[in-house]
């Protein structure tokens, strides 16, 4: 325990943990108080993101390369999938769609776009490995398209195409799914030599905690935020209506946020430190994921869990959104060097993005 | 007045201002004739923007490097400017915005294929800084996205969506007039150093005239081209009629490529001279000035000038042309070289366009 | 005759010719067979497409080197050409347009995809020439950006759209056929020292055939292939109903393959001999071949074969493939460098495509 106890008191942002017992109590006392328990669950939420990430990296550290890598790959956003889980046990198909289609954007274009401002306002011109991002916005642009054809052909509103949709997104999550994988093994297995200076893992330079800690935490922290994951689901789209923001700016823009709020933090430490392969990794490494692992595993999961299946369709906006956003990140990276104002263009293609789905009455989204 | 007169004497482009004349007269004695009309007014606006932009560089080239270059980013497209908002202030917002979409259109695949074709006809390969073009193509393809996102949700006919276009527009326009500045900022002071060899200003090598000619020109020629603007813009449509042509056609196609035709003789000299940074820079940074300076402008300004709010929607074909011709643009100049072939291709492009616009029956505009 | 023999005798390929008297054979004797001859004269076309690239070849390789690159740029894909010509004889236009855009994607996505995985697999890291990669991927685009626009245009169903799409069709095809000439021009005698390394030809190391018997079994062989293809397209609607395959199916993914069943052993024998710009230029040197030469050819064709001018609008999700699949063989291909992992994503978005067009509704292509 006590690397544990040193860690929260180093780290403010790991204060925050006191909001897990509130929201807990805050949840009996005041069951329909949805503002608050929305504000509570995230404050919630974010340190016990952190906790899990550091956790992971302690756990794959040990674990060696090949399998630390695997399991990063595979746990490394295990606070977006639960907290999808939850709304998707809720059958909130809406929120777990927009949290996915935000979470992708968020990380192409905010979290790459702040890592490049902060680095750039520090250092000239940053360089990164070209390789890295190359095949990140590769399987990003692939899972794109994946997600881009059903939703083609679901404007098509006919019972023909329900009756296929289902099908059609099972065999695109086993075919994302195949592909993340083989993408692992190209990485981290016959070609790792090309992903070099990308490779020093997560948060880097701190040090690991014993193994038997890190295994508890892991499974502790996830039991956590499942539980606060409930709250925050159940709440979210009174708060929404309360604080006069639509649905679909709240998943897209406020659930994302607050499930890549430690990822954002290590790519931002990293950028500032001219560290710039590790917040490129980052951003676009758990964009991939989260679109060729997570969303294809809640569309197989759904089966099991949800009221009823859940198809990889999206609506048109966040097709569109997603597109622009792997394209803007495969321009922008496709050089290897990168200035402030690189971030710049980045964080106002998601101004553009935020404000529409802000201003957008409920209706159209 | 010398170096004036010297000028005209010197450029036969110039002797069409006896044109100017003219056109007044006409539009006196022959009010109803469009056709005449339209065709002075043309032949009119052509010396009077070469005119004033040689003005426009004498007085940059005299107040030196960063204040210069800004006048010349914000001066660079004054005679597309006042004609649009002669255009503006008769509520011809259709017009308006065919003649921005043409203007960024023409500049990427007319002006810039046109060049790399001349240029490519003269010599064999031809090499430019690909950190400009890289630099403006990024702005324009934001500018594309950002005039994407309205234009796909006015498809969606309903009130609620008329009621959001006005502050999404004002917004938008907002953001885009700020990333115009903070790329100014980026290429004129903080790593201008990236921007060297384009950075010969306009006209080059011709020697600029005395500040108080300069601000005199700069001053009258806005006025005289003002008024010729109105001339035009009441003819431009029953000109149309009378030529067979979609009044689409017209203001994508003819407006643009008469606002243009200074900048236009500009770049071609310099792809001839093979200083192609200078035809890439006139091309893409125009284009750039346009969509995230010039159209923003005119939102703001449709508030005060106009009979109703002008938003940034664009009709659909509209948008796909900017989102093609900036694609084009960016993946042919990715490479810093080009020959006689990148040009034709261009050019191909812009026939695809211009075809379509020419055979389009004008209720599908 | 006696090479003629020597290659069958060698080539396992080509024993396969024995289905060409069957086919004829069976066509007589059942009629009404649709699978059975379906599946008979797709065995019949694989070897007369391979001898007749033989022939191209061995022709191209005596007339010499401008002469015979411009005969290979236009018969390299005759077996598509006589195929489209049987089915725009038959007013199977709907067979034609699949198999056009059918024949795009399969040799942008399937050909070079598996080229680069086969030659990954046994080489570690392929370099290939990036100018020739370079062009044709250009060229490609300029054909997608040509087919998207009538295929915008006719997406409004009005007679007024439908009197436009012919002259509009004739207007396109004849620039893309410009165009493609243009193109030649350029890489055969302007700047033909950019595609040394591509320039080896066809099947390269393979002793060319005299003269008089590559003209012999160019002109018998063509013969064979028309003959064949009747058969071909008189059975494959039946068949595929039989299967229960799809029609947009059948066209886009087995005519495809058939067509391209002599090209593709070509390529991929040239990836596994580390010979990859033989691979990317028969796939991508085909791909902008069909696009720019063969479909513009058909539209013209039908005003004097056809029953009734056919367009080249297509339906919106093959104008969708084609457009994806040319951006993701640009952005795969502008390194000039692959993996195998390379080609697993090219095959991947390619299974997208065939998995989606083999489930959907028939009703909805």
């Amino acid at each position: 325990m006590k690397p544990l106890l040193t860690e929260i008191r180093k780290k403010p942002l790991l204060w925050l943990l006191a909001f897990v017992p509130v929201v807990f109590v805050a949840s009996r006392l005041a069951p329909e108080a949805e503002t608050l328990l929305f504000a509570l669950s995230v404050l919630a939420i974010v340190p016990l993101a952190a906790l899990l990430s550091h956790a992971t990296e302690s756990v794959s550290a040990k674990t060696g390369d090949a399998a630390g890598g695997l399991l990063n790959a595979t746990l490394g956003n295990l606070t977006e999938l639960v907290i999808a889980l939850a709304a998707l046990r809720a059958g909130q198909y809406m929120l777990v769609k927009a949290s996915i289609a935000g979470a992708i954007v968020a990380n192409t274009l905010f979290m790459l776009g702040a890592s490049f401002l902060l680095g750039g306002l520090k250092h000239h011109v940053q360089e990164f490995n070209k390789a890295g991002a190359r095949l990140q916005a590769s399987l990003l642009f692939l899972a794109t398209v994946a997600l881009l054809v059903p939703s083609a052909i679901a404007g098509a509103d006919s019972p023909e195409v329900a009756a296929i949709t289902g099908p059609l997104s099972v065999g695109l999550a086993i075919l994302l799914i195949a592909t993340y994988g083989l993408g692992l093994l190209f990485s981290l297995k016959t070609h790792r030599e090309f992903f070099a200076s990308a490779g020093h893992g997560g948060a880097g330079a701190e040090a690991p905690w014993p193994m038997g800690l890190a295994l508890a935490t892991l499974a502790g922290v996830t039991l956590l935020v499942a539980l606060v994951s409930e709250i925050f689901v159940e709440s979210v789209q009174g708060a929404a209506l309360q604080m006069g923001m639509t649905p679909a700016f709240v998943g897209f823009v406020v659930v994302a946020l607050v499930g890549g709020a430690a990822e954002m933090a290590s790519a931002f430490s990293g950028a500032r430190k001219n560290r710039l392969d590790l917040s490129v990794g980052i951003a676009l490494g758990s964009a991939a994921q989260i679109a060729l692992f997570v969303a294809p595993v809640l569309v197989l999961v759904s089966y099991v869990l949800g009221p009823a299946p859940m198809g990889l369709q999206f609506w048109p906006g966040a097709v569109l959104m997603m597109l622009v956003a792997t394209m803007t990140a495969t321009t922008l990276t496709s050089g290897g060097r990168s200035t402030w104002f690189v971030g710049t263009l980045l964080l106002m293609v998601y101004a553009v993005f935020a404000m529409t789905l802000y201003l957008l009455p409920p209706r159209m989204q």
